[in-house]
Order: C-alpha cells, then sequence, then structure tokens
C-alpha cells in the first residue's frame, strides 16, 4: 500500500482493487438487500434484484468511497494539510468527511442558496464553509482561489481518476457479493465517476451488461453517449438532484468504451420508483438513487440483476405533509 | 409442538418460545440496528441504542408474529377454514398474510374511510374486505355478523393472550441478539399487545427496566397506568396511528405487573423523532415507530437501551411535496 501517487490515467483492475484495500479499514461494507416483493414487480419471471445499499454508507452516499480514495492518494501533496472543493451536494460532506478521517481540513465551496441539511452535513464533519454564487463558474473560481490562497490540493467530485477508482469499489462489492453473477447492472449517472467506475469493474471483474440511468430532464450522459460527443447539461430540472451535473470529460471515454447502454427516465418515472423502494424495502434512498429502479423496472428486464442505490440523503421537511 | 389450544392466560416464559418456534420458519428475525450517530444524540455518554427493525418484518410490521401465532393455535379450531378481524390498520394485512401463509382465507372488516394503502395492502395478502362505518361498534358489529355467517375464527388485534405471546417474539429477539444486555427497553403503546409481550419477554429472559411510549394525544395507557383504572381513549389524534386504540382489557392487568413506567410523548417530539431516525438510519419507519425513540431522547437514557421500531407503513403522497 505505497502507492501514494494520484492516477494519471483510468483505472486498471490493480488500481481498483488497491483502493478497495485502501479504504477498506474506514468504510461500510454496506449490505446487498433483496426483496421477493420487488423481484415480483419486474415484467419478466425469475428476474433476481440485488440492490447494493449505499444509502447505509458512511455520509449516506457511496461519494465517500471515492473522497477517501482521493484524499489517501493525494495525501503526500497535501503539505498544508487541507483540501478543497466544490459542491452542493453528497461529495462536499463526503470530502470533508475523508478529510477529518486522514487528520487533515477541508474547504468545501457551496453555492450560497445550498439546502440548510447539506451545509449542517457538511459542517457536521468538520469542513470550512465558504459561500459563492450558485453558478459553477463562481463555485470553480472560488475553489481556485481557495487552493491559491490555502495551498490546498483540488478534489474534483467526479472529473478524476482516483474518485473513479473509489466508486468503482462500489461496483466491485456488488458483483462479490450478490448471491448469483449478474447479467446487468443499473447504474445512476450524474457527473459519471459512478458509472465510469461500474463500467471498469465489471470490465475487469464482471461480464454484465452496464446500463447508465439518467432523468429525462438532464440527458447530457445520454447525448454524449448516443452522438459521441461530449456535451454539457443545459437547464437541468429533476427532483434526482444527484444526477443534474454534466458529465466528466475523464468520464466520458470511459464510459463510452465500457457502459452498453443510456436510458432515459421521466420524473414520473422517478417518483414511482422511488416510492416503490421506500414502501417495499423501508429504505429511505434519495430520488437519485430511485433511477437505477426505474430503468430496471421499465427495461424488461431479465436474469440477475445488480441496482445502485447510490445515496439516502434527502430533505425531511416532508413529515409536515403527513 | 402440538400445542395448538388457544391460551387461556397471560403467556408464560414457555408460551413465548413455543411461539417462536411456532413462527419463526415464517417469518424475519428482523436485525438489529445500531447507529454511532443516534448514539451521539443521547445527552447521557456511553450509551449504546439497539433498534430492533420490525418495520422489516413480513407485512411491515411486528404484527405478523402475533397474528401468524394466534392463526397457528386458533387452526385446529377454524373448521370452515376462515378468520375475521376487524381493523384500519397493519393488523388487517398481518392476519390476511397469516391465514394465507397457513392455508386459510381471511376476512378483513375496515372502515370505508381506511387509507387506500392499508386496502391495498389487505388485497396484497389475499383478504377478503368488508367495509363498514367509520366506528368502533360498527366495526365489531360487522365483524360479529361475519363470524356468525361464515363459521370464521374471530382474532382480535391486541386484546388475545396467543396474539400477546406472538408479539413478545420481537421482545425476546431484541434481548437474544443486542450486543449487550439491555438496560431499558423502549416500547410504543396502543392496544399494548406489543407493551404486554414485551414485559413478559423482559420479566422471563431479561432485566431491563420496561417503559411504554405514548402519544400524548392518546394516553389512555397512560391514564389507566398511573390511575390504576382502565380508562378508554378520547378522541385520539396523533400522526402515530398505530397507537389511537384503547389498552386491552387483557394487556393492561400484564403492563400495570411488569411495566415499569408509561411516558407521553408530543406531536412535535414524535415528528423530530422520525425525522432523525429516517435522516441518521435510511430506515424507513412510521410515525408510531418513532414513540421509542422520542422517549428514549428525552427520558436521560443510561447504559444500553434497545428501542422498537415496531413499523415502516406509511402514505407515500409524501414525494408530491419534495
Amino acid at each position: 500500500m505505497d502507492e501514494l501517487e494520484p492516477l494519471t490515467a483510468p483505472p486498471t483492475a490493480k488500481d481498483i482493487l488497491d483502493a478497495q484495500e485502501r479504504i477498506r479499514p474506514y468504510i461500510h461494507r454496506t449490505p446487498i438487500i433483496t426483496s421477493e416483493k420487488m423481484n415480483d414487480l419486474s415484467a419478466a419471471s425469475n428476474v433476481r434484484l440485488f440492490f447494493k445499499g449505499e444509502h447505509l454508507q458512511k455520509t449516506g452516499a457511496f461519494k465517500a468511497r471515492g473522497a477517501l480514495n482521493a484524499v489517501m492518494t493525494h495525501r503526500n501533496r497535501a503539505k498544508a494539510g487541507a483540501f478543497v472543493t466544490h459542491s452542493s451536494g453528497n461529495h462536499g460532506a463526503a470530502l470533508a468527511w475523508a478529510a477529518r478521517t486522514m487528520g487533515f481540513v477541508a474547504h468545501i465551496v457551496m453555492p450560497k442558496n445550498a439546502p440548510k441539511a447539506k451545509i449542517e452535513a457538511v459542517k457536521s464533519y468538520g469542513g470550512i464553509i465558504t459561500f459563492c454564487e450558485p453558478t459553477l463558474q463562481a463555485r470553480e473560481t472560488t475553489a481556485q482561489q481557495i487552493q491559491e490562497q490555502t495551498g490546498s490540493v483540488l478534489i474534483h467530485p467526479y472529473d478524476n481518476y482516483d474518485i473513479i477508482a473509489g466508486q468503482a469499489t462500489a461496483t466491485l462489492e456488488l458483483i462479490e457479493d450478490a448471491a448469483q453473477p449478474l447479467d446487468a447492472i443499473y447504474i445512476p449517472v450524474g457527473g459519471g465517476g459512478l458509472l465510469a467506475g461500474a463500467a471498469l469493474a465489471n470490465h475487469y471483474f464482471g461480464k454484465a451488461r452496464v446500463v447508465g440511468c439518467e432523468p429525462e430532464q438532464a440527458s447530457d450522459a445520454w447525448t454524449s453517449f448516443k452522438t459521441g460527443n461530449w456535451t454539457p447539461v443545459q437547464h437541468p430540472n429533476t427532483i434526482a438532484d444527484g444526477l443534474k451535473t454534466s458529465l466528466g470529460r475523464k468520464n466520458f471515454p470511459i464510459i463510452q468504451k465500457h457502459v452498453d447502454d443510456i436510458i432515459l427516465l421521466s420524473e414520473d418515472e422517478l417518483k414511482r420508483a422511488w416510492d416503490i423502494v421506500v414502501s417495499r424495502t423501508k429504505q429511505f434512498i434519495e430520488p437519485s438513487a430511485a433511477a437505477g429502479v426505474a430503468a430496471a423496472l421499465k427495461h424488461d428486464t431479465q436474469g440477475s440483476v445488480g441496482i445502485m442505490l447510490c445515496g439516502g440523503n434527502m430533505s425531511l421537511s416532508i413529515i409536515d405533509h403527513i
């Protein structure tokens, strides 16, 4: 475990196994959840669904894996003892947690209109928050300023090979722990860290069809995949707030090469899938995590199917509406 | 396992162990859930909370235990091959499931204003629904008519020793499976089947303080316990819909004898506890299941604490409010 150099190319099989060993002492090996009632919902007969419960991961999302792996592989470069990122979502909390876990500080740039729950989560892990205007440009500029002023190491949420290697470990565990070899794997896609990691993990260690699952209202990965031209997202508007980001530049070629298909989900399909998962399994997932389920239900799935429940961080003001 | 006669007195230690063996092949041994973040919320230091996840039980609630035990112990009397009960909540679905599991039919009397989700649940387990006016008298009269017309065996939701013995197995497992001997056990109380069973299980197999947890807005068990006089509930009005019922006549003396205290929770305390459980553990529970958590947080808990998460059946129209 001496390889503390950041990756400069897409993760190899060994890179993913190294990441798994590196982060293993600090993260949860989340359970594979099965449900007869969920199996019965599939149109095809004899479908077996295996849900990977990353909503039960540290910080409530798979993001803890990539963030921790990146902090660990970049730590020799963090001479100022600090990391920095910009995030309105789960990566900010994950980096704050990962940095603190390894004895570092994390600066998190957040849009000033970020949800209170996300701000509280970053604070609870000791992250130092700098607020900025809610534009991508303001976020990047502010993060760069902090990087220059503090000597912090920037960890991008997904456009980073060490992040991709860390996220790949979620799918590696899904492949290792499912009771059967998987015929298909359904993975939500936003920036593409999880999907690129899943595609590589399956390429090296599995034999499933890998399907990316994206909201119609944030369909840049689908467009990029279908046209072969990287296309940024335009005005994303979906309840799956974790999937609003544009596909990463490093992620896209991996996805082009190793993902079998990307399919789109309507808001109604996402809501219905969220409702089904929560009511049938009693597992509280965030809307982004419903994307894989919605796709599997829609896609005339066959055989053994792995589905990534990527996170469980969601505002709970809903209790007021009961 | 020949004892297929219904109990005529409060369950003994052997009765509870027999019930456990009887129902074991058909129910889930639900997990004990722990959470460092939840432990940290307690006022006292070194508190360890052990949550019994009965929201993950068959039919989504502990009610499956009692219903199945009652169906199995009453089956020799069910010459017409049918059972009947009245229920607006989880017992109806549980009896339908239990009857079908044992090859019987179940008639479920439901108020005509019952929530759609509860009606769907009963139907999904093959229950035959008869709707009636939404009064206790209409429910009891209708159930009695069905009993007479069909020769069905009536299984009361909680005022029944075999139900109590079945529900006791949830607390028995909590005692058996928690990593430490429990100092206190917090149990929601509505009709008192779960609480009476918990008190007996702890009396025979544990050494904890047993605390009943009841909404202020449905405080009949508290009043009965504190005054020593059985007092029916008046105009219950709480989000903890499973706890609105009056304490059972058979349940009350068991609770008087073996429960250490009953404490009351405000609606705000119940909502806050629900919010905390769902956001911290990502386990989707119903509001009634928040009662034990609310009480443990309020009650300056010490040591090892068992908390019954009694169910997870709750309307999900809340997704429309995200």
